[in-house]
């Protein structure tokens, strides 16, 4: 009744933003993902029926602010197995945490399919995406290496994600870290107030999905430019959602704005150099992952070593 | 066949973007403004029958890349007169050219208003401004001191200005020159993508509206919280338009940001300010004016004395 499991976070190329249910964890739109090398998450978890009482560490600290929600998506598991033991879950996050950087995601990932292990579910990937999503909707992508598509759905069991290709070609990414202090509004309460407020919402799920028809030729033909174009696109229709949201949502800080101008500077010079961003300030760029040290040797003219992080793409979730 | 004429750069507070008649520089909707006492163009016009070619000179200098749009703009007097006497212009502008602080407005208004004058036409000055919006169509708001709005209308006739309010009450504006370079990408360029290529832009010109008649109300209440809370989000929209145009126009820059940031920073010291911005890096501060020396103070604290601009309400376009 243990397992150890890693799993990879994600940096969404196609933007989900918005929930169509707040309980089950259905988007408003389908999603797609690279995974990523270099962030991830590493948990150990450990059913007992002598246990009294569930318990979370995380990175190696007891954490009762996190803990219900750890209980509660193990009750999900533990209902489709009948039992009620308790679980003690220790988590090591190889990502700067609630940076915009998707620590949810291979958080719930690794969670999830360490349940999944221990437990002897044996769900596969797509169905464990089912439970995982309930965790953090991005986290069903990082179950899966290359990249990812989280099709929306419109129930419990449709809603989930699978790997539409193994990402075997040149591609990677500079994650530049303009901030990694916890974010003021999270994607959670940020994603609500720009459906509810935002008058350029309603254009944004079929915008993305447009998109996501588009990333997957441009995925099909290799084509890192065309991949770049769309995600970049993309990234600054969710940003202007919030923009236009009622209070605002900016999540664009000065240094954002220094790594954009950076990028378009890199472009100038014929470097294939896109930029994505997620809720949060850090700027990631999508590019050749041979032609990464060129875009961080850029970057250090104005940035630290440690605010730059190149990642090529990432495995799947697997049991270490 | 002499005169000279001083008008007054405005600040939109709720913003024109986006032309329904190229032609007629007619809009999509009708927006309102603030005019500002400290940024102005003077302008003097002669007509003669003895010149034998119109001369444009701009702050001294001989400005024959601008000559044709100062004719063109010229003849549609010169057609009400129904003379061919050829001008000679000279205007200074005591605005930062096209650095987003609307020069063209200023610059048109004084230079409509001089010919009116010069030629004796006796426009008034809502006739007027239906020509001087062919000219610049935020220059129908300089005509006017104080808070002035121009109606979108349907036609030549009817898409005029008319000043709405003497703005008689603690008002004012705080200037932040982020970059006084040339804009990459002009006001009317910018709109023009943003109309073929935005998916917001269609929800644009009703929020617009909708906007309008909240300002309005606050106007009359001389209410300077939801004055600047509703132009923060006007400007907010319009610029999320743009983030979304293919390919994305971005006036935000890395100072921009930093600006904003202090917006915030002085919002929760409890001190009235909200921003705009136009299509240009600038931020413009909304605040009292008894407050401006007090916002300036932290501004100070990282902006430089000579990029920031403290301003009250100016008056109507008139002869010098």
């Amino acid at each position: 009744m243990k397992a150890k499991v890693r799993a990879h976070a994600n940096i969404a190329l196609i933007k989900y933003w918005g929930k169509e249910d707040e309980v089950l964890a259905i988007p408003n739109n389908s999603s797609l993902s690279l995974t990523l090398d270099k962030f991830y998450t590493e948990t150990e978890v450990e059913f007992s029926s002598e246990f009294t009482s569930d318990e979370f560490y995380l990175n190696g600290v007891k954490d009762d602010a996190t803990l219900s929600k750890v209980s509660n998506f193990t009750d999900l598991f533990r209902k489709l197995k009948g039992i009620n033991d308790r679980v003690i879950v220790r988590s090591v996050n190889y990502v700067p945490t609630a940076a915009g950087l998707a620590s949810s995601a291979s958080a719930f990932a690794a969670l999830g399919k360490a349940i999944n292990v221990s437990l002897d579910l044996n769900l596969s990937d797509e169905e464990l995406s089912t439970y995982v999503r309930q965790g953090s909707g991005s986290a069903t992508r990082s179950l899966y290496g290359g990249l990812v598509q989280w099709t929306k759905g419109n129930s419990h069991e449709s809603s989930k994600a699978v790997r539409i290709d193994p990402a075997n070609f040149d591609i990677g990414m500079v994650v530049v870290i303009v901030n990694s202090k916890e974010k003021k509004i999270s994607s959670r309460e940020g994603m609500k107030q720009t459906v509810l407020t935002s008058p350029f919402y309603p254009a944004w799920p079929s915008e993305a999905e447009k998109d996501l028809d588009l990333m997957k030729v441009a995925i099909k033909n290799q084509d890192l430019e065309a991949i770049g174009k769309i995600a970049e696109n993309n990234a600054l229709k969710m940003h202007a959602t919030m923009m236009a949201a009622n209070p605002a949502i900016i999540y664009m800080e000065e240094k954002s704005m220094q790594a954009i101008r950076l990028v378009h500077e890199l472009r100038a010079e014929g470097i294939t150099a896109y930029f994505t961003m997620d809720a949060g300030p850090n700027v990631k760029i999508i590019c050749q992952l041979s032609q990464a040290e060129v875009i961080k040797a850029k970057l250090l003219k104005e940035f630290n070593e440690e605010e730059i992080i190149v990642t090529g793409v990432g495995p799947d979730a697997s049991i270490i």
